[in-house]
């Protein structure tokens, strides 16, 4: 095998690459990205046996072949060129190593059998539909900071996306949740998904893709099956395994009759939140919002530091029905409000009851939130 | 107690002061900052019994008094609020909490004595001179790198501050090392300090004080005695103990007869170090220096990866000398190319024999490298 490319081109997909790769050394061939060279195409392909990811790359393609080669050295070392150099590998042989070439630095890198390399079979995959780069995002960017990092609980360790009755009919829903709080985003059902199995697509599949999304590629294909997920953002297909177990029936978690609407403005609201919860060192902080009509005061009370409160008024707050008091973790009001535009609306049962929350703006997003006593 | 402040001019302050204050809570009284305002002034101070930093701002002092507060809390809560606010301090006697208020936020603070807050005594400090902030920055920064973290040779982990006799009368000498490498800065010998003790500044010191020299202040006062050393930055005084103890004599490991000259690009050397050394994952890689008149080889073998090498020619080498082969850790390499414009000199006297390395456009800088095995 033997070809030149772009440094940077290959750098772009080498970043990549070696993300999907296994840091850890307990097989050594995953911490390897296979390179197939042909007809002006370079194939780059890492697995960690859960996630593969496959991207194609322009190159001057002087002898077709297969090689491997150490993804995080290999990252570093073209990372570390020139830009605008031109690379050139070149692999003569199975035991031969590796030669990189680019202007007066050289560099031979050991390899490990190709035949050693794992294929991950994506399968048939009997369902496809398209997203926009934007709308994905969407999906994920609401949902992902919900989802639970209990391992015991290995189905909320990921995203639930499956197609659920929308008040306005059929929508594609993306659910996380740790049990704390939960996030439910839908979007229009697209066309070719309407059959779709529920699947839970495990963080660090999301965590990958999102970096793809960041690219701004324009439509994303997805293909589904029932127990593999692939996703081609341009010219990189992410295959990943589905988690195998059951999201639990999160519809009855969510509150029917919460009706104590107070709208407060995000910026405020948020800016107040981390003010209030600074007097706590604690990761858990508790906000106590005691919520009058057109009044909002926060507060928080350390037994080592003292306590802080603040109040937002009408100019930000609107609230009529009977007062309330209610407490929340500051981190868990923040993530929710972070995806939040300008105004964020509570719809409150009582103190000790779920409580719904939502962007004013944007009907499609909601969250459910489990208050703490304070 | 009761003043107003502006809250960035009071943010400013206590991003110096809770820097210096104590992260642990060992000592509880350590991670307060002592307020005490009159006149117009607030004075604030924080130490860990080894730094004192005493800053001074203008406020509107209300009721003249004395307390303490949480320097970390109090940071993180005038951090976040907004910018422009006037913040109000009020601390009525011993034994009531500090409140703080910012137009509707108010917070409480529990308090510790002011009569347990720790006063460090500078004592009497007979020499005074002053440095410009970029002559400060320049000695610092051209040795901090190479002060030894090995606690055992406690009298290494500072910066060697003291009056040398250089090539056209006395200078002040700043030297750093950990014994792989070593690091001499000199400068004009500033008017009062002809008389100084040569003294050990602790790293903490100098970086609590390169921070201060960040924001621009014009001239550094500085005061000396055997045991203590004052820098003044403008409106904050920084008061630190010395590291007791005998730093070595330099000066004989400095080598004298090195007389194969090699002149390389910085930028050319260091890129090339980098790539090279990226074949390797451990810390200490040794990269080698294969010098043969006007070209420069640079070269690093890993058993596991394979090995890397690069060329440098007579566009960026210059040496007439007889071909030599030495290593050097990479990180080293880069550390003093770092504090290095444009030109790197190396000065060898063999393989295994320490080398000198200067810059070509600063003669006031020199750097000595013990060469590795390769």
């Amino acid at each position: 095998m033997k070809f030149k490319a772009d440094r940077a081109t290959l750098l772009r997909a080498l970043a990549h690459i070696q993300s999907v790769a296994e840091k850890r050394n307990t097989i050594p061939i995953l911490a390897n990205v296979l390179m197939s060279a042909e007809d002006g195409l370079l194939r780059l392909t890492a697995t960690d046996m859960e996630i593969a990811v496959v991207e194609e790359i322009a190159a001057e393609v002087l002898r077709p072949g297969v090689t491997t080669a150490p993804a995080a050295v290999l990252y570093d070392i073209v990372r570390k060129l020139p830009d605008g150099s031109v690379v050139e590998l070149d692999h003569s042989g199975s035991e031969a190593p590796l030669s990189l070439r680019a202007a007066k630095y050289a560099t031979s890198l050991n390899v490990l059998p190709v035949d050693d390399f794992p294929s991950m079979v994506a399968g048939d995959l009997p369902h496809s539909f398209a997203l926009s780069a934007a709308t994905l995002r969407g999906l994920i960017d609401r949902t992902r900071f919900a989802i639970s990092t209990e391992e015991t609980r290995y189905y909320l360790n990921g995203i639930y996306l499956h197609v659920a009755e929308g008040q306005t009919g059929p929508m594609l829903r993306a659910v996380a949740t740790d049990g704390h709080r939960l996030a439910r985003v839908e979007t229009e059902l697209p066309s070719g998904a309407e059959a779709i199995p529920g699947v839970i697509v495990p963080r660090k599949t999301i965590n990958e893709l999102r970096k793809l999304l960041d690219e701004g590629a324009a439509d994303i294909e997805i293909f589904v099956s029932d127990t593999r997920i692939q996703f081609r953002a341009g010219p990189v297909l992410l295959t990943s395994k589905l988690i195998d177990g059951t999201f639990p029936e999160y519809e009855r978690v969510i509150p029917k009759g919460n009706d104590r609407i107070l709208r407060v403005g995000k910026r405020d609201f948020a800016d107040a939140v981390g003010r209030v919860a600074a007097i706590s060192q604690e990761r858990s902080r508790p906000v106590k919002l005691s919520v009058a009509p057109n009044l909002l005061t926060l507060s928080a009370v350390s037994p080592d530091q003292g306590m802080a409160k603040e109040e937002l008024d009408e100019t930000s707050v609107a609230y009529e029905s009977e007062p309330i008091e209610i407490g929340f973790q500051a981190r868990y009001l923040n993530d929710i409000t972070d995806q939040i535009e300008t105004e964020v609306e509570f719809a409150f049962a009582d103190s000790a009851a779920p409580t719904l929350v939502r962007d004013t703006n944007s009907p499609s997003a909601l969250y459910v939130l489990m208050p703490m006593r304070v």
